[in-house]
């Protein structure tokens, strides 16, 4: 199952670059548009159904002013049709002026499209008195 | 694939009667053995491989008196070889003789073996100002 690392991990990387740009367009190339996705940001509610994923980035994208990760621990476990790639995101963020550093440690698992690999689910959570 | 989550949800469910038993044998049983495997309970740092995985629950185990799961928003999505899980862990817990509620959003993904479904990663996380 090893040779599907790459295209996974490629998967993983245009989701944290769209992140990166903010860009509502690119994060919504990134996600199956499903009523089975779901999300979580960092001490969020759960949020089920596409809809409410979408809402999600768009509020965070219009009040983040800069973001720039830099993964590590990244760890794929991949099948035919679902790939789960778990790994720490160490963040550099900017929120209200504000330049913040933090370590997140995230779930993210992929199904397989007719265009690719395309994320169904992104948990993240912060370590308690760490980053 | 929808006929694989009677089968998946019975996994997710033996985990969490494992859990509520306190029963390190039971865990062991629910977990693939591999270095692929990971853990992050909530507020915990990043456990990768089993002996850590395993050396976590002994952990609690022993630090836990009572622990009641009742599960909510159980979601599935399965596929031959990998399976996941997400739902909310409504958690009734002693510990040090304290009793506490909270809730917990889950993760939790399931490998196919020979002997059914293991676990090969739980991923829990509080809801800030929840639970």
């Amino acid at each position: 199952m090893s040779d599907l690392h790459p295209e996974v991990e490629a998967a993983n990387s245009r989701f944290y670059r769209a992140f990166e740009a903010l860009d509502l367009a690119r994060m919504e190339a990134v996600w199956s548009h499903g009523e089975h996705v779901s999300c979580v940001h960092p001490g969020w509610p759960l949020l089920a159904g596409w809809p409410a994923v979408r809402d999600s980035w768009s509020a965070i994208f219009s009040n983040t002013e800069e973001m720039r990760f830099t993964l590590s621990d990244v760890r794929v476990v991949a099948a035919r049709e679902i790939a789960v790639v778990t790994c720490t995101e160490n963040i550099l963020s900017g929120v209200a002026g504000r330049i913040a550093v933090t370590s997140v440690l995230a779930t993210n698992v992929f199904e397989r499209s007719p265009d690719g690999w395309r994320l169904i689910l992104h948990h993240a959570s912060h370590v308690l008195g760490g980053g």
